[in-house]
């Protein structure tokens, strides 16, 4: 599991620098039944989050809900709904796979519907 | 949180510059009842075992039933059990508070007397 992370981290720190993401969104997993799930989601995602705020990327996270609420038009859409509205949405020949990319896709999708609301509602609070 | 989880990680690897540490050992939480608190344990956690792994430190995990079977000969003491003994054999004029700090020190006299074992099984398993 340490050798695991370690990986994770060097990949994900290539990406950021690769990529210089302005923006990192990471799913917020709340309702995670299984324990142990819980803990390897968040040993992740929390090495995805430092290593974003520290190259200086902003971190934003959003619930599975929201995701699908924000792709599919309804927060107890299906894996096969996110993976079907992510293709639309997209323009893909064919659903992005596995699940877990269409999720990711799902996520960015998500970000940038709630991103110009945000960034009105940060800008209406500078100016009061 | 990715501000606090980046000032983690930062003093993490400050810490390991500074001690160098051989062997890193870290708390292996299975039975969290709360979700969120798994999460965060996970978090944190997982920083810890990815910066140790990658400056070549040793990971070793053991579960509190272990580190408290191993300090205090009863894998279901409380807390103030655990302070008692960890002032006890490490000779400190009164217990490590907080809590937390004396949860940290049980964990290393719990692999101090895991160590001699696991490096006989090793040089046992070497020498098949």
């Amino acid at each position: 599991m340490p050798a695991r992370l370690a990986e994770l981290q060097a990949e994900l720190r290539g990406l950021y620098a690769e990529l210089e993401p302005d923006v990192v969104a990471v799913e917020r997993v709340f309702f995670q039944v299984n324990v142990r799930t819980a803990m390897s989601v968040g040993q992740a995602s929390g090495l995805a989050m430092a290593e974003a705020h520290t190259r200086g990327s902003a971190v934003v996270q959003y619930s599975p809900n929201e995701v699908k609420q924000a792709v599919a038009g309804d927060g107890r859409a299906d894996k096969g709904q996110v993976q079907r509205m992510v293709q639309t949405l997209l323009g893909l020949a064919e659903p992005p796979k596995p699940a877990d990319a269409a999720d990711a896709l799902a996520l960015a999708l998500c970000h940038a519907a709630h991103a110009p609301v945000r960034s009105r509602v940060a800008a209406a609070s500078r100016a009061r």
